[in-house]
């Protein structure tokens, strides 16, 4: 059984719901799916989650909401008539709507309930589009498929009880569609989770139904090696492994929040991204575990943005406690750190710049040089991290020496160098002046052969 | 003006002694002299100290102590007769003894006074050596210079009132002769250093007396650039900074306590560590700052006996506090880490074995399980540890590709990287087994041109 999630690019429009369609009639064991609210059709549109909170405001404001309730309700026609579909799936969700905005009192519910009227709309339209082509499929709304979540308006957490209930959904036979995005709360109201939410229903979904595996369809082939406005058209992934994609996720690189994959993670289900408009591209999967684990390079991560706080003290490496305490320090003034390579007698922390504005380096810094009696403190900016990225890779001699050559070959000087015995990166922090022309030297030397 | 300090095998005999007194001579500058009490003669032989500890344990237990103090006195006896001075020194030097052991009341106290008794006779003799052959000399008692410590028997600390006493010997114009190893507390009681505590006093008085040059007098040329286990006859080092002598102690490359160093070292008084044996040898200079600094490896340490820590959970790097944790765990239960490198949701933590039992192990793993909720656990034994070192080295655009192609030369893989922008020092972590081959293959890369 698989669980396959479109995102808002794949459920944009009539034509769009006709990919998703057949994309879903192709694979037998496509029998659970979980939609998004309609996204941009180009790039003026605006998505259909955006008309909802437009139409939220000005319901809980008081103003007059109708102009923004025909824009809502113009996106779903678009696609209710594009799919030759009658009228009464458009009256049903139009009435839905509407009895939200009249049974109105509470503002934070409210907000919530239209808000989910996105994807709502869209699971409703797709089950019976999916019925008229003559397939046997259901509409299931989050409260019959037993997704409970805590009652946090905007920002809900699936609770454990969910799981049991998902389990249920594999004894049904027709193809269910859920609406991403939200869950009900003990008491039986509508609560969403957080933007990009429907990230976390398909993964719950996934991890309750126990799926052979989760597709997550959306607008990209697959996730790139590298990063492609450094790299002109890199190479592909074809198999990431969970802790790969994580260590890639430093650059932006996440197709998705990897928070929505901790359920999934957890169960050790297999993620496949495809796309919905190339559904025959093999996409990128990540899995648990690469049984064929070459100890290769799959990825370069790389960003910029950083700064680097060095420490120095002599004999530090004797005070007991000194790491923990410098690290309480950043804690303190709720400054999270990415590395902290040392040596014997010093410790660099590395840090986004975004962490640390000038009066919290002030603080810090007479806060080190006070409590921690340290020689030296010092702070670096403009720094950037590339990660090379594999598991296994630690293994194969001779990564280090290929990646160490390849910043020679384009006379980057190595600032710093952080690989744990994780086996899944190795980190080189360089001045971001060097940053695109190390990236290349490195894509050219693990990549371009 | 210089302060010399002879450690223990410069001053063991008459023959040693003539050669202390030869040094002494042959520069004008050699104006203040730290002696250690007279060491081993050869493999067999014990130390003086170790002498007088027996013969203050047999006092203290009120056992006959009549054979300990004979073989302390004999000791000083073969000196005496073998410079061929006459026999004042010889009965004073006793007569301090006896007045120890007469006065014996408060065990700690005793066993301090007569541990001193080293020192002070090596120091009395010295002295009245320096005199016999022609020079202005004068033994100088620590109460005298000015010495003041903590009343911690067996482990005083030097209190800093003693630096402007000190600075007062300026004004004198002899050879001033101090013994090492103890001063007095402000109620004039004499205390003793932890042992090798002459390297503390000829740090202090160096410092005290803002010498131009502090030389430490033993028994090695200088300091080699590598374990001489390792590699035979390796080279030697001639100039090395605080930061790099400290990052080489990894290895045990010490030749004196790095702590009794931190005097000196405050006021950037550089040291030379020279040999008594071959006074000539240019030694090795220890400097605050290497005006020539070409960005080179000046020595590798190695050591193994480490074990790695590693811990990973999905998604550490959003968790505020996550690393800080980690390490008061560790904290808690004393355990001091040399480092800990990480990936974006996993974190090495790497320890001396002898730091964590297998008791220590299952709390902090059971804890670490508990209250950190961790996805992964686990320690791997028998790790090696490889410093490469030299400031200004991690400028070099190469030298980290030439220390990976080294380790790949005789096919030992790295399992973890450190280098903070520290430049002093870049660390390897590898399986103990292959640790002397890719000390020997770093060895011929850096050193062997």
């Amino acid at each position: 059984m698989k669980v396959v999630k479109f995102g808002g690019s794949s459920v944009a429009s009539a034509s769009q719901m006709k990919k998703v369609a057949s994309i879903i009639h192709s694979d037998a064991e496509r029998k659970v799916i979980v939609v998004s609210a309609p996204g941009k059709r180009d790039a003026n549109d605006i998505k259909t989650t955006d008309l909802l909170i437009d139409l939220a405001e000005k319901v809980i404001d008081g103003s007059d909401y109708n102009q923004a309730l025909s824009r809502v309700v113009q996106r779903f026609e678009d696609i209710v008539v594009g799919l030759e579909m009658d009228n009464d799936v458009l009256e049903q969700l139009k009435e839905n709507i509407i009895n939200v905005i009249e049974s109105h009192q509470i503002d934070a519910w409210t907000m919530d309930a239209l808000k989910a009227c996105g994807e709502d709309g869209t699971a409703l339209i797709l089950a019976e589009y999916l019925k008229q082509s003559g397939s046997e499929a259901a509409y299931v709304n989050p409260k019959e498929a037993g997704i409970v979540v805590s009652d946090e308006p905007g920002k809900a957490q699936v609770l454990p009880e969910s799981m049991e209930r998902l389990y249920q959904l594999r004894n049904r036979n027709e193809i269910l569609v859920i609406p991403g995005f939200f869950g009900f709360s003990e008491e039986g109201r509508l609560v969403t989770f957080s933007r990009g939410g429907s990230d976390i229903t398909g993964s719950i979904v996934a991890a309750g139904v126990e799926a052979e595996l989760y597709e997550n369809f959306t607008d990209v082939d697959s996730v790139y090696c590298v990063n492609p406005t450094i790299v002109n058209q890199p190479k592909n992934i074809n198999v990431l492994t969970y802790k790969e994609m994580r260590e890639l996720s430093y650059a932006g690189f996440s197709v998705f929040h990897d928070e929505a994959l901790i359920p999934a993670f957890k169960k050790r289900i297999p993620v496949c991204i495809k796309n919905t408009n190339n559904p025959d591209a093999p996409g990128t999967m990540i899995v648990a575990e690469r049984p064929d684990q070459q100890g290769e390079v799959v990825g370069i991560a790389s960003d910029d943005g950083f700064l680097t706080l060095f420490v120095s003290k002599y004999l530090m490496n004797r005070e007991l406690g000194f790491g923990r305490r410098l690290l309480q320090i950043l804690e303190d003034e709720h400054i999270s750190f990415e590395h902290a390579p040392s040596g014997i007698d010093d410790m660099s922390v590395i840090i986004r710049e975004s962490q640390m504005n000038e009066h919290k380096e002030r603080k810090v810094v007479a806060r080190i040089e006070n409590e921690l009696e340290v020689d030296m403190v010092s702070i670096e900016r403009n720094m950037a991290m590339i990660m090379l990225v594999g598991e296994g890779m630690n293994r194969t001699i001779g990564i280090s020496g290929k990646a160490t050559k390849a910043f020679n070959d384009v006379d980057v000087n190595i600032e710093m160098i952080n690989q744990g015995s994780s086996e899944v990166s190795m980190m080189f922090g360089i001045k971001a002046g060097g940053l695109d022309r190390a990236v290349q030297s490195l894509y050219k030397a693990f990549f371009a052969i």
